[in-house]
Parts: structure tokens; C-alpha cells; sequence
């Protein structure tokens, strides 16, 4: 028999998230709105005095009073490096300092540091710090996130991270989607002296792509998690020449292919994600009206990183001149060592405020157009047949989540219309069982 | 007898903020660390082992255990006009959508606006308000808060905003500062078409100053709630010799000058709170080097507020610039209709990105200098005789609350040595008690 599992009601303001973005109503306002959750999924969205004649609130699993606030998609963020090891916030402090982070690199720190502590961690730790950021994510209205591997630049170390996100994919309420990115950085001989390239030798980013493509591609797609293939295609990373490699043989193996584009210098990143027709070009902040134009065309998602900028002082992406030029702009937080942020929240006033969004475009790209670079076109939106993921806000609209900034307001949080975050939230997840947890 | 109120113990870091912001450790760093409380003061600040020998944390009546986190002092946020009604979140997605705040003022909306609803709000309403900010302030760290009135601009609102702040001290955790800012905008007829001014007539900017000095400021001095007196000296405020007159005149009823200055444009503010010895200076954008050092000459502390800025997309004041001439700056939220943020770890990450501060640096003018900007020399540190205000960080570094910007880091918050938020708390304030509260 049928589960009534959920019925929100009352909500001063809900936001479907329905509407494109240059359409004039793109978070898809809804007054006085209920949504009622049937095994799960959304049963019927409309008036609170229809939805809850038809499905009375007190014969729900969860009776969830909205009255007086809004209620929003729970937040797909399309794009973080959440799986990691080790900490280095006293490079956050050295670059207030004025060290450049070419001065960290060099010194041993930046990305490779990260890439040691994570060799060195073990599954479980990974999967322990992982589930920690992914509690602070949900606090924050996150339902679905995306975890690249990256911190390995090795096959092993590769395949524990992945492994890492599917078992607390497993374990935690929240979605998490696997991507494989080896080509992250190039390796270091001195990130382990030890290590399969030989004790000193450099090396080199065209024989580094041979071991992801012949070793790490092949081994990834035996263990069967990855749907995604990501690459670094940026000054001091890897050529579009040698993206490309990566990207289609990652394709051939299964995996969609995603690009970290146009971040540091143009190189020529997103160009070649539509090309390859990937689901996004990421950062973007090097981008031209033609590089957009291109990804629009190819219906690839240019997914914007505002906190990166903010952590880094860099110019933003003009994510205003995007939406404006047409784009299906998603925003994503890109949380990892060097953008400790997990929030939603601050990633949407960062996009309002330094891009230029309005908070309903701002919601949008963080809800539906983060599903759409996740090729999830059911997520991120609020109607009938949809996955019950909800965020109730302590507030009466969408518009305080980046008026409010630095603070979450979220309230309560339902995960295929179970609350997972708020008042009938009952206890801590089970992180020792080895099966479901939540799901 | 005395009472062992709290035993802080195995703190990874423990950040005292004792030392100036020039100095090699402003944050007066100590590892290992624990804090005994006797009495809601602090009486014993050192290693671990020694301090629970002499103070065994089982006969506390709270036992904090910090092991492997870091415990800083409670915020002291020196500048908030957190007392207000009304909401204006509409206006912050009216800016992003290209009006300018003097499209706004002209339109009848901006600090007029919250002057219309506070007026219309009763003495509860403003209460409740003003408990619900403290709430979130006090989440996010803060133990004291100074509130300003500022949104009456007539002699019966402006009473009404300062016994909320009164009451408010009274049934709250946190400590409140009241504020008499009666200067805080010229008030226009429209504001309230029957009002003390005439119908339709135009307020003069000299006859409301002296409206504040002969009929507001004699009510507060008899009211006996303010401590502070503060006026907006700036382009379409008050200009030098305006806001002279209501300093003195409050100085002469026994209010300590404090001057928003130098914040849309340079118009003198800086030099007249140097010349009149006020407590702080606020705001700075436009600040020079040269009104900076008359600052530091006075001993007037200078407080950034860079949420404001943020919010605004204006240029931030050159904070970096300021402490390395000397100045003991403050740092602050600045909260209110049009920088909607409680956090001073939101702030902090601000001063740190923006204004170049250290974490360090950022921590000691959120805690010892805000106290500075208070005349409240003995709070914002964490030694021997001070209150016992103090914030147990789920994180093992003061450095983790910047470097997690836009995330909540705090985990246990003392006031007086009780537990006010975290595991330990145990429930809601009582706000319909009439006195007392939780102090």
C-alpha cells in the first residue's frame, strides 16, 4: 500500500524551481502552497487547502507545518572535491600573508599536500571526513552532491577515494555522485619518493595521461562507481590536446564527460567540453561570449564557482552576462582544501551579490541547472513525479537565503520527503552499519 | 561559597586575544589549554594537567570537554542596529536587479521604510525582534552586542527602541549595549503624514538636530537606558558641525560620542571623533591615512564593518592599511535592513579576504577591540578576572572560522560560564519572565 510519507503545508512562498532562467519567473512562485509526498516522491504540489483535502497532513508519516515560511528544492551542488584528507586552513592564513600559491606548490604545499595526506589516509578515514562535510552540506539544504575523486594520481589511491564516495553515498541521506579525476594535477615524484614513477625522476603530464588513460581509466571502470570523468584542462595542469585523451577514453569506458574550464587562464577548456559534449564547464572565469555561446549550443552547463573567486580574490565569471546571453548557468560550491565553504546558501549570495543573480536565478542555478550539469533533469525542481527533496527556510522567501548571508536558514530538510535535517530529525545516522543507513 | 561553574579542558588552541594586533601573536595562542570558571569569572587560564588539578572539571557544575578543538573568546560585536521592524528583503533583490539605494529612498523605501514599521511596531514587537537576532548572534559566537536605536527619529519611538534593548539585555544570554541614535537619518513628513512636524512640511536637518538635542536627548537621559550616543555623519546625513552639536549635547548627559564616519563619502567624521573623544569611529571607507592617525591619536578605536561593503558591492576599508599604521581596529557586523548578517565569523572572513587581515588579527578586533569600541576593557579576552565568556570551536584552530566561510564553527558557547548554546543547553530562554532571564 501506498505511503502518505510526507505533507508540507502552508508555505507562504514555494519555490518550484520550474522556470528557465530568462524566463520571468524562474524560481516558479507558488503562494500559500503545500506539497504532499507519496512513497517518496511528489504526489501533488498546489493551494494548501486542495492538496491537503486530498492528503490530510495528520495521516502523513510527517506532518511538516510550513506555515509562514518558504520552501525551496533541496540544493544540488554540482561540483566539490569533498573527499579528502588533511587540513591546510594555515594556507589560508599564509596567502593572507601574502604568500602566492605558487609559493605553497612550491614548498611542497597547495594541491600536493592534499594528494599525500589523502595516499596516506585509509578508506575509512576518507569515508569519515567525507561524511562529516556531507552532514554540514544537508544543515545547509544540500540533498545531492557531486564528489570528484582527484587527491590519489594514483590508481589506488583513485579507486579508495571513489570507494569512499560510494559507501557514504550508501550510508548518508544525502545523493552523492561519483566522478573520477585523475587528471586533476600532474603527480609529483616528491608526493611520495617512493612511489610507481621512480625515486626523483619527473614527471611528465603526456606520460601521466598514458597511466590515467591505460591504468586509472581501465581500473576505474572495473570498479563500476564513476559516471563522470573530469579533467583540469588550465595553465600549470593539462593541455586541451591532452584533455581531450582523457575525456575520450573516459567516454568510451562509460563516463560523461565534465571539464574544470577557463579557470586560471584561457586556455581553451570549454571549447572543448562542447566538443565533447560534456555535461558542464566548470569555473569559467576566463570565458568569452564565443566560449559561452559554444557551450550553449553543445547544451553543455556552464556551472559557476563564486566561492573559488571569493577565497582567491580573482575576478568572478560574469555569470550576469551569462544568464543574460542565454546560458543554463549553474552555481556549485567546489568545496575542497583551498574553498572551504559547503554552503549552498553562501555559494547563492556570492552569485547575487558578485555575479550580479537575482536570488530567484541564483536558486534556480542552484537547484535545477545543478541537477542539469548532473544530467539529473528530475532533481532540483518541485512538481508531481519528482523526488520529495525540500528545504522548509526559517524565513517567509527565497530571497533571505542571500540576503542572510553568512547564515543558514534552513530549517528542515526532507530527503525523498523524510526529514534528514530540523525538529522531527530524530538522531545522528548510523555511520557503523555496513548497508542503506537512511535510504 | 564559590561556586566551580565550568572547567574548560584539552583545548588543542586556546586564543586569548590578549596581545595588541602589532604584536608577534595578537591572538595570544596557548596549546593545551584549559579555562576554570569560579563564579562566572574566569579564575584559573593554563595547561591542562595543571589547571584540572587544582579545578577538577567533575566538580564543576559544567564540564566542557575541548579536546582537540579551540576555544576562543566570546565575539563582542560592537556595532548592530539589530533593533528595527519590518523586512526589506525585497529591496536587496531590487539592487540586484540595478536600482540604486537613492532610487529606493526616492520611492519611500530604505532606512525611511524601517522608520515607518518600527514606528508602528509595539514595544513587544521590537522585543521579540530583538531576541530572535540575538539568538542567531549568539549561535554564531557572540556574547555581547551593541544595539543602537536610530529608527524612531522622534522622541516617543526612539524611547520605545531602547527599553526593547533594555529588555531584551534583561531576559537574554547575551549582553546588550544600548546606543541613543536619534541622528541617524533626517526624517521626512512622509515618514508620517500626521507626525510632530507638520504635515507635508519638509524637516529641516538644523531643526531636527535640535529636536534630538532639546527634546530627545533630555527624555533618554531621564529614561536612563543609553550609554552610548551616535550620530550618521555623512553626504545626505549630518554634516561636522550638526553632529557636533548632538555629540556634546549627549556628552553633556552623560553619553560616550561614537560617529559613523567616512562611509558613502569623506566628510569629516573621523577628525570630529577624534576631536570630541569618542569611543569608536565606524565605517572608513573613505577614511585617509591622515584621519586614521588623528584616530590612533585619541585612542578612539576605528571599527569596519565589512558586511556592509559587501553588501553594497563598495569598496571595503583598507583595514590591512590600518593595523599596519598602528591602529587597534575593531571589526564588526554592522547588522540592519541593509547588511543582513549576525555573523562575526562572517565578518571575520570578510576582514580576513577583503581587508587583508590575518585570522588572528581578524579574531582579536572581533573580541578585545570590539570591547574596546565598548569601553569594556575586561571583555574579549580570556585571563584571569574576566568574565567568563567563551567559545568552544568544533575545529581545531581560530584559523578554521574564516578559512569556513559562510559555515557556522562554533559548537559551545559559555556566557558567564554557562552553557548558552551546545550540547549542554538545555532549552529556550524564557521570554515571558519579566526579569532576570538566564543572568
Amino acid at each position: 500500500m501506498a505511503e502518505l510519507t510526507a505533507v508540507v503545508h502552508g508555505a507562504i512562498e514555494l519555490a518550484t524551481a520550474t522556470g528557465d532562467l530568462q524566463s520571468d519567473d524562474p524560481a516558479g512562485l507558488r503562494s500559500d502552497a503545500a506539497v504532499a509526498v507519496v512513497d517518496g516522491e511528489i504526489a501533488a504540489v498546489g493551494p494548501t487547502d486542495e492538496v491537503t483535502r486530498e492528503y490530510p497532513p495528520e495521516n502523513a508519516v510527517h506532518d511538516v507545518d510550513a506555515t509562514g515560511r518558504a520552501v525551496i528544492p533541496g540544493y544540488v551542488d554540482s561540483h566539490t572535491h569533498a573527499c579528502f584528507a588533511g587540513d591546510r586552513s594555515d594556507e589560508f592564513e599564509a596567502k593572507l600573508r601574502g604568500t602566492t600559491y605558487g609559493e605553497l606548490l612550491a614548498s611542497g604545499g597547495g594541491i600536493h599536500r592534499t594528494v599525500r595526506a589523502t595516499r596516506a589516509a585509509s578508506g575509512e578515514e576518507l569515508l569519515d571526513n567525507l561524511l562529516e562535510h556531507l552532514d554540514v552540506m544537508v544543515a545547509h539544504g544540500t540533498t545531492t552532491v557531486e564528489v570528484k575523486s582527484g587527491y590519489g594520481l594514483d590508481t589506488e589511491t583513485e579507486l579508495r577515494m571513489l570507494d569512499a564516495v560510494d559507501r557514504a553515498d550508501d550510508r548518508h541521506p544525502v545523493d552523492v555522485v561519483p566522478t573520477f579525476m585523475g587528471a586533476h594535477a600532474v603527480p609529483r615524484p616528491a608526493d611520495r619518493p617512493d612511489d610507481e614513477y621512480g625515486e626523483g625522476d619527473p614527471v611528465d603530464a603526456d606520460d601521466y595521461v598514458d597511466r590515467v588513460v591505460s591504468e586509472q581509466l581501465p581500473a576505474v571502470e572495473k570498479q563500476g562507481i564513476a559516471e563522470f570523468c573530469d579533467v583540469f584542462c588550465d595553465e600549470g595542469a593539462f593541455t586541451v590536446d591532452q584533455s581531450r585523451r582523457v575525456l575520450e577514453a573516459g567516454a568510451e569506458r562509460g563516463l560523461t564527460p565534465k571539464v574544470h574550464a577557463e579557470e586560471l587562464a584561457h586556455r581553451g577548456g570549454a571549447k572543448l567540453a562542447a566538443e565533447v559534449g560534456a555535461a558542464s564547464a566548470d569555473h569559467l572565469l576566463h570565458a568569452t561570449d564565443e566560449d559561452v555561446a559554444a557551450l550553449v549550443e553543445a547544451d553543455v552547463t556552464p556551472a559557476l564557482l563564486p566561492g573559488t573567486a571569493f577565497g582567491l580574490g580573482a575576478d568572478y565569471a560574469d555569470g550576469r552576462a551569462m544568464v543574460d546571453s542565454g546560458a543554463p548557468v549553474a552555481v556549485a560550491t567546489d568545496f575542497n582544501p583551498n574553498c572551504h565553504s559547503q554552503s549552498m546558501a553562501f555559494a547563492s549570495a556570492l552569485a547575487c551579490v558578485e555575479m550580479g543573480l537575482t536570488p530567484a536565478e541564483a536558486l534556480v542555478a542552484g537547484t535545477r541547472n545543478g541537477a542539469r550539469a548532473l544530467d539529473r533533469p528530475d532533481l532540483g525542481v518541485v512538481r508531481e513525479g519528482a523526488p520529495a527533496d525540500l528545504v522548509v527556510l526559517d524565513a517567509p522567501s527565497h530571497v533571505h537565503v542571500p540576503y542572510s548571508y553568512g547564515i543558514n536558514r534552513v530549517a528542515t530538510v526532507l530527503k525523498d520527503g523524510r526529514p534528514v535535517v530540523g525538529p522531527e530529525w530524530t538522531g545522528e545516522r548510523d555511520r557503523d552499519a555496513d548497508s542503506g543507513g537512511e535510504r
